[in-house]
């Protein structure tokens, strides 16, 4: 699973800084996560290969999370893109890339797909037989959701050793995989355990922002493996939070520390802070675990 | 006059490039001129104050020359405007922008006003004391504007030794400016004319993008004396122009050579050519003075 950071701010102010964008690869999908303004720029400095983006999930409709969306989907029209494309994003949006589609006389290349949500409770929005994607209802102070990204359990595995002594043929080790006990060549039966390894454990990704501290989705978040939560403010600008409804590193921890997550992503930061670090030595107050999205990062877990 | 090139490159598909996007300061007025997509970061890579700014003009609804104009105007916002600020375009524009912040429950810090166009021909859309802007209607896929900007003649310029000798007290100077007589210490009548010099000529700037080849815009031109004008392709890809109402270098050339303009500037370059030197050397086989609009560019004429 890796993680590409486009965007790591908070509406951007400071030169160089972009607001949020990330590409998550799970399972051997592309997701892009919100859209902000030059994302487009951002993913050509990336390594993310453009046609690889099948499915778009914009969290609110603040233009740093959508303003480089209507773009993207323009550039995919010149660059001659065939592959559908679905955008996951909150009741609204579709009018919103339609009318200026339409106002450019567009002729779109491709299929272009929305899929609207105006749900306060979460849904499944996307499944394949990988990797299923659900909603986390956050609070903030237009209708937005976080979103829930994990991998299915994979295949049983081989141990190649084991399977090798009990002198079982390879044309077999599919049914291994799927977890049946298999003939050798002696024709005794083999049970499946003694000669294949536990999947690994299958790999998730919670994106939760923007969002004030909401304890409410910590029971969604329980056990996953990264957790993004936004951090706009240092403990300094806690009195911030109420109004704007946006989170401090600590509270970021804290949702982290309660979900028993392993690693916890920060961001979103305000533009008023010179030094990101800051978020990290507050955030490891509460949860030791932390690491800080940075414009064109790459993460792999 | 300062002409600042934010970006000068068709629908951005290379890495780095910007689309559309000028600001030219002329006769102490900041005029930003169409805002493609991430306008906002290279004005902050610029020099340019972004609260000079309180006029923009559009000149169509390609998303390569206003997508970043929601962004700029949300920017503003957040910046805590209080100057108004007001937006020159294509009807429809107004919708387009107005959806988008409803979209983000914003609430603007600053007047926002809208001048909607749809005349196909020539009218003056902007004046105060100093300068005018009027339309050039062009030809192009879509409702297209290019703008004239015209500095008004300024005031005589005192000829400081004449006007000494004359022994005229500095008390008449303002007189002079204005063209009139003034009496010198001895109580003498001293003619205008044999104490100032004419004012310099008045600054014009045409900013002609995106057109087809279009000759009918050059009785607007004559004169003037820096022309932008698009040129999106080299005569190897003459044969897109007619398709896609764009234009070449040469054709460029041509309208600058035939409005008898004293330097004209390129831009919107295709993002097929590697070596905008090309462009410079096909423009120049027509009319000699060419300079090369370039990202971050400043160019004072």
């Amino acid at each position: 699973m890796k993680l590409t950071i486009l965007g790591s701010n908070a509406a951007a102010l400071r030169w160089q800084a972009h607001p949020t964008a990330q590409v998550l690869e799970i399972a051997g999908r592309t997701f892009l996560i919100d859209c902000g303004e030059a994302t487009q720029m951002q993913l050509r400095r990336s390594k993310v290969k453009f046609s690889r983006i099948k499915q778009i999930f914009i969290s609110h409709l603040h233009g740093d999370h959508y303003y480089g969306l209507i773009g993207l989907i323009s550039s995919f029209e010149l660059l001659g893109r065939k592959v559908p494309l679905t955008v996951y994003g909150p009741k609204g949006i579709k009018n919103l890339i339609t009318i200026q589609l339409e106002a450019s006389e567009a002729q779109l290349t491709y299929p272009l797909h929305f899929v609207e949500l105006n749900s306060d409770t979460s849904e499944r929005v996307y499944e394949d037989d990988k990797v299923m994607v659900d909603t986390i209802p956050l609070r903030h102070r237009i209708y937005c959701n976080g979103y829930l990204f994990r991998a299915k359990l994979g295949q049983r595995r081989i141990a190649i050793e084991a399977a090798n002594e009990a002198e079982i043929d390879v044309a077999y080790f599919n049914k291994l995989k799927q977890g049946y006990d298999v003939l050798n060549k002696h024709g005794e039966l083999i049970p499946n355990a003694s000669v294949t390894l536990d999947p690994h454990p299958p790999k998730s990704y919670a994106f939760c922002s923007d969002t004030m501290y909401y304890p409410k989705i910590i029971e969604q978040l329980k056990g996953i493996q990264v957790l993004y939560h936004e951090s706009t403010f240092l403990d300094s600008h806690k009195h911030l939070c109420e109004r704007t409804m946006h989170s401090t590193a600590k509270e970021a921890a804290r949702i982290a520390k309660s979900a028993n997550v392993k690693t916890l992503v920060l961001g979103h930061y305000s533009g008023r802070y010179k030094d990101l670090e800051d978020f990290r030595r507050e955030a490891q107050e509460i949860f030791p675990e932390v690491r800080l999205a940075k414009d064109l990062k790459e993460i792999s877990f």
